[in-house]
């Protein structure tokens, strides 16, 4: 099984419509990607591991499939729609970690 | 609930041994950690998003408490013998993530 986490870096100017992204973009991405959709998660960034440290990412979203070929077949044919959806809650460039999921 | 994410930065010299870290120090911290941990995750790094781009992240490690208050009073006791144990499966400086689990 792996992971592919959409992680949005934190910053003084940057700013996330969570309830966007939770109400509208992830259902949406999920609808289009279909059954390939393993599991999901999302995260909203509260802090960094020191003291008032703000999170590295404001938010990071996960989606399982269970190989980087299902991933790559479900995404490539709505890659256009789901990656155009970003302006609409984040200013913020998402750096993409594909990862396998050993636990 | 929340989620700490203990995130090892990739790079050209970084190394990382993913079975001291699943089979000696993940079992570790959570025994150290006990019922506190509701639950705990290991990423592997893959890849990133780019085409034959590395993943951002070696691995990481993600720990599930019910709140930032129970994970501060169930690690502060042992943070000195979980941290220690870094050097012995990298030699990356994690960066920690703590988060609110949306989905």
């Amino acid at each position: 099984m792996i992971k592919v986490s959409v992680m949005y870096p934190n910053s003084s100017d940057a700013n996330f419509d969570i309830d966007y992204y939770c109400n509208s973009h992830m259902p949406m991405a999920q609808e289009l990607l279909g059954n390939s959709v393993k599991g999901s998660n999302i995260d909203y960034g509260l802090a960094g591991g020191a003291p008032g440290e703000m999170a590295p990412f404001i938010a990071i979203g996960h989606l399982m499939f269970d190989s980087m070929e299902s991933f790559q077949n479900a995404f490539a044919p709505h890659a256009e729609k789901i990656m155009g959806d970003i302006p609409n809650y984040t200013n913020a460039q998402p750096q993409i970690q594909i990862s396998e999921i050993k636990l």
